[in-house]
């Protein structure tokens, strides 16, 4: 078989690409490890940066996340059970939209499946070849079957643990990683969120995030352990300790109830540069890791995605390589400052251990400058909100 | 003798605070443990801030300070040889003013004798009693003989060293502490300055600052191990290492020669915890030392006489004791603001023994931001022109 673009991975950032290119008139093919079921059952963050939602509507899948989202204009911050409001919209003129991750894939599948795009499912062994000539090609394993692939270029939308980035050589690549001394507890419920916008808090307990999918689907996270056993963590305990470390009105607010989903994640910023080896780019996750806090993580892959298909279609339509020779420089720059965001807010929001009372007193005084400071909420809602690309 | 406030410290606190409460009225003693030379001879930093000029306005001692002292409207922000400008009057209308601490002290000095205020030197042995009374006194031995002065209250602004913080029990003072693991390495010289604004680089090779005294005295520094031997660090060795951690086109235009003073000083945050203890207030150095990026020592210091004068004169004039209640609180919100803009800024811009890629990256990726973005600017000259009392 042969394409323009092959894209290996099926998420959203692969889906999104592929959908992109498709309506700028580019072939490409999707290859995808796992069932579309499995891939739509994977849980996910679910806050839509206003660049996200603009290039969710130039792929032209934007309905339903209109339809069904939750426009944010501002969120809460809390400190020791006190909660303050930073309003986006009255600082910077922008919104962000509370819409599943996976709401997301499910659209851009739809979409795919409309445009007759090719999405191969439940293959294996996918490898890439000849990246570093005008030739690659990329071979898979499916039901028994070697096959190949010919293309211009490869997409690597594959994650973190995906072929696309190993493919690069050792020698060639930088990689920058933090790993933190503690993991997030979620849980997702069927019920009412606590608060209509997230609430981040910093308790002396550890860190809580109350967060929500729709007005009946709330999630909600604690700072743990990352090697805590589960079922140490009955609903329960879950409940009594995330009531604590909100804020007091919220506490007394709090409807609790059985949750559907705990699982225990860990923390890390990774970043690997360059994001271009060859005819290779990497896109998302398969290039850079964020903590969730802040919710990046998705963002920065339909950021990758938007350099990825103006370099692709100045290529396509114009002959102008620009985009393409600079996609790594250009798109690491918008990377690194929402990885420098993602650190400062997660450093600043939880207890680390053996964390000194300076430590401490340094989280206090920034959350108190972001309490009384317009300029410092300002600088917090360009980075929340995101940077324009 | 007997005064309403005696005040342990001849340094520029010390003095500023006698100078106010005299003119409002209200008695002090000021007791200096080193002669008038001595204190006068002390290097000390030079950027006062837009509030540390007003509160010498209204000692009426900013005249010298308004003729000699340079207004500098913005700062230069370099990272690997390239330079940035911060310009705080476009962005916040504010300035800072460069007139060296020494010549604050010399002026107070001088506005002291004129209108007779005692200021009482070479001592030895300060003592102070019975501060949880209302009928606190002051010893202290000069010439042989013990002396003792009764009074309302006791100002200590005596400095990080002095008696006065020592006086309150371990058991209530909760202290917060970082030691930074590098000192800066600096030089006076009688040489026109590099810039006509300060420069603060990061570069790989560590930090350095282009700052001045006056047009024809420059101060420089660079980061340096704090136990380097000083005659490691010839003229020639110092300059070499300053140019190349300067911005190109500033490494060009330097003027080098002999230099007239060289030291190398370490780095720490310090805070104590609370800041008054009975009839006792502590006043700058006495409570809190920052490090010196950003020049926030004696700008903290005037700020916490601000405090303490409005409270004193509260409390004679009115009656009223909220002010010398709630001076610890008060003055330590203002104080952690700059201690952890100090640290900040510290941290941002040096070189750390054992950084990791993921940290330099960090450091590279807020001064770009801070070179790109309005926002990150403006909150920057807040800070650094200081926040509003």
């Amino acid at each position: 078989m042969r394409t323009q673009v092959c894209i290996i991975g099926g998420g959203p950032s692969g889906l999104l690409l592929s959908q992109l290119l498709d309506r700028a008139g580019i072939d490409t093919v999707v290859l995808e490890r796992r069932s579309r079921d499995y891939v739509l059952s994977r849980i996910r963050a679910g806050v839509l940066e206003s660049g996200t939602v603009g290039m969710l509507e130039k792929a032209g899948i934007a309905t339903r996340a209109h339809a069904e989202g939750l426009p944010h204009t501002g969120t809460y911050l809390a400190v020791q059970n006190t909660g303050f409001r930073i309003d986006f919209d009255a600082l910077i003129g922008k919104q962000v939209l509370v819409y599943g991750q996976t709401e997301v894939t499910r659209d851009l599948y739809d979409a795919r499946e409309k445009a007759d795009g090719i999405v191969v499912h439940e293959l294996d062994g996918v490898e890439l070849h000849d990246l570093d000539t005008d030739a690659p090609h990329v071979t898979y394993v499916k039901d028994g079957t070697t096959h190949r692939i010919d293309c211009d270029y490869v997409a690597g939308c594959d994650g973190f643990h995906g072929p696309s980035r190993q493919a690069i050589p050792k020698d060639v690549l930088t990689e920058y990683e933090r790993v933190y001394p503690f993991g997030w507890l979620g849980v997702m419920a069927d019920l009412p969120p606590v608060s209509h916008e997230l609430i981040y808090a910093n308790h002396p307990r550890g860190f809580a995030l109350a967060s929500m999918r729709s007005p009946t689907r709330s999630r909600y996270y604690i700072q743990a352990p990352v090697d805590d056993p589960l079922d140490k963590w009955t609903d329960d305990a879950f409940w009594d300790e995330f009531r604590r470390r909100l804020p007091h009105d919220s506490a007394e607010a709090l409807i609790t109830g059985p949750t559907i989903e705990k699982s225990i994640a860990p923390l890390r910023s990774y970043v690997a540069d360059p994001m271009k080896w060859g005819r290779l780019f990497l896109v998302g996750d398969a290039a850079h890791i964020v903590p969730p806090t802040g919710a990046k993580g998705l963002n920065l892959a339909v950021s990758d995605v938007h350099y990825l298909f103006e370099a692709l279609t100045s290529h396509y339509r114009d002959g102008d390589d620009h985009g393409i020779e600079t996609y790594s420089q250009t798109a690491l720059k918008r990377v690194w400052n929402a990885i420098r965001f993602s650190w400062w807010f997660t450093t600043t929001m939880h207890r680390f251990p053996g964390q000194e009372p300076f430590d401490q007193a340094i989280q206090d005084s920034e959350l108190r400058n972001l309490q009384t400071s317009v300029n410092a909420q300002t600088v917090f809602s360009e980075n929340y909100v995101g940077m324009p690309y």
